[in-house]
């Protein structure tokens, strides 16, 4: 695939590295690649960072034809820059993109595409520990159609934001409300797809959880209500008994790479992994009994978020003490040893640019 | 509310009656109001229709934060431009907004915004039987922010469309297939509301009943999987042993303005009508004793449309004989009349612009 490059003739200055939020300021590019029905995706170019041209009926705007990805590219000590398991990123990404009807993208193309611009905007992956270069690549669907007729035109999109350290503080635990009224998402939906649609499902809550002081929701299955799914956007995770246990991929539940990888590692280090349903009741037991011993959300911007209180119908239930348990810290450090390149990686996940 | 209007220079050709389809062309100008969340709603105007300029990271990109109307405005037979219920519209699009943490707006100015759009563009209504000109109110969440943290920008945009009439070839009953593996809404998430996500969960759906030459999919509730909700983005009406019977409002159903103006007219006229949860067995048991009389879905774009043929799990039923019924008929020539002026509208439902 050939990628055109305009570059921008006024580059910005590189961002305070000690003033990094979250998606506040934005590379001096962005990658562009075109879609419709006859030709296929073509015009693939990396041109100035700006304002996209969006006719006011083009789908996205109005039928939520919109899916999206999220990674990091981080600073090695030996300055290198690397990408943590991309190619899974660019397969979710054509699968949720096969469950809105959106064109899939060939993963080569996409892994080209990935490769050339975090290449070319690599000065704005930041140095300072904890740092990184939020990578966003989207589709949406462009066409003017208010007929919600099949998708004839798409446009691949890769922005990327410099981004402070999510554990600004250092790493400590949250509050997390379990959600009783609203729900994310159902079987034969969208919820394993990172799509806008679950999002915007999900902000309701997510705001009246912050409102009453917690960091976040926990959600419960869509039919039964009493089945744990997810922990705000991320998978969530419980050890209880020495096991480990997560909500198995039923359609509902976004298949986080966080977490495929943590379950890889727990597997090679010898624990007991379960994937399968978790209920309310189950987790209530737990704490009731002691049982359970580590909690924490997993995702790519947070890596692990332990979950130091939980509750449950007005009631309040403390995990570890309120304190990061010891395997969840092992994880962190693992996981983050490995992406940023002071551990050995072992398993092939980081690709170097 | 001042609204700023600023002439489209190069005002387009009407486009030719005859070959009018749905959303392919779009009047001259498009409405535009912006909100933050420090000044609120502000910088109300009508402008010459063009691409919206939106910010990359924007969250309607990216999150799914959008909500939608529909809505048409009806060339009566002495010439005067007519909307249909059109503060139901606006209502309703504050509703949706609240669901998605989207900003509400003060009804008045939202009626005025729509008043004042229409009656510039009021040329472009145009005159033959079953046409009009289909206006599309929607708010997009348009701040840069990919931190998923409350919705601090958006802006409210009408457009509108010159479109052909929904039956060119006269109103015939549609087949219809029961959709059993994919759900449109769920309890707890926004099937009530008017919202992008509703309709990007709906579109695979949509696309294979097309494929197997299907016109739609019948679809069914997200937890029992067997209560009917919608028919394709419509609302649905069965009539069983003179008895008309709709879903309820449970949250997972659109209120549809065409089916609340459905149900007061039959009222008015003495039908007896029960808004209820109504399975498929219970409809496959009608079909099967031929009390099944009449089925039909209902919405702003078709007004009705008569089910002829509904399939369940490779099983086909014939209603009423593949014929439009006597009572779908009378509502559509009800409705179309009061829309279209050829009757009285006794309820006070259309503001003439």
């Amino acid at each position: 695939m050939d990628i055109r490059i305009i570059k921008n003739p006024s580059p910005s200055e590189k961002p305070d590295e000690n003033a990094l939020g979250f998606g506040l300021t934005y590379t001096d590019h962005m990658f562009i690649m075109d879609y419709n029905r006859s030709v296929g995706w073509h015009n693939a170019r990396i041109v100035p960072f700006g304002p996209l041209e969006i006719h006011p009926a083009a789908v996205v705007l109005h039928y939520g034809a919109e899916v999206f990805e999220g990674l990091k590219a981080y600073r090695a000590a030996d300055g290198t820059v690397r990408l943590f398991r991309p190619l899974d990123n660019i397969r979710r990404m054509n699968d949720s993109a096969e469950r809105l009807c959106l064109p899939v993208i060939d993963e080569d193309d996409a892994m080209q595409a990935l490769v050339e611009f975090v290449r070319l905007e690599q000065d704005f992956v930041p140095h300072k520990s904890g740092t990184s270069l939020y990578i966003r690549p989207f589709m949406i669907a462009t066409e003017a159609n208010l007929g919600l007729h099949g998708i004839n035109e798409a446009s691949f999109i890769i922005i990327a934001s410099p981004s402070g350290s999510y554990y600004k503080e250092g790493i400590s635990p949250v509050s997390i409300m379990i959600e009783t009224e609203d729900v994310r998402a159902v079987k034969g939906g969208t919820g394993y797809a990172k799509c806008g649609g679950n999002y915007a499902a999900s902000t309701r809550a997510g705001e009246r959880a912050e409102k009453l002081g917690f960091s976040q929701v926990l959600w419960l299955d869509g039919v039964e209500r009493k089945y744990i799914e997810e922990v705000g956007s991320m998978n969530v995770m419980f050890k209880i008994a020495g096991k480990v246990i997560t909500p198995d991929l039923i359609g509902t539940v976004l298949p986080g790479i966080t977490r495929r990888s943590i379950l890889e590692m727990l597997r090679d280090e010898g624990y007991e992994v379960e994937e399968r349903r978790i209920s309310v009741e189950e987790i209530i037991n737990a704490l009731e009994n002691g049982t359970l011993e580590e909690a924490f959300g997993c995702g790519t911007a947070a890596v692990v978020s332990p979950m130091g209180k939980l509750v449950f119908n007005g009631r309040e239930y403390t995990i570890n003490n309120n304190e990061i348990g010891p395997l969840t810290a092992h994880l962190y450090d693992t996981l983050t040893g490995i992406q940023w390149g002071r551990l050995e990686d072992t398993k092939g996940w980081v690709l170097t640019i």
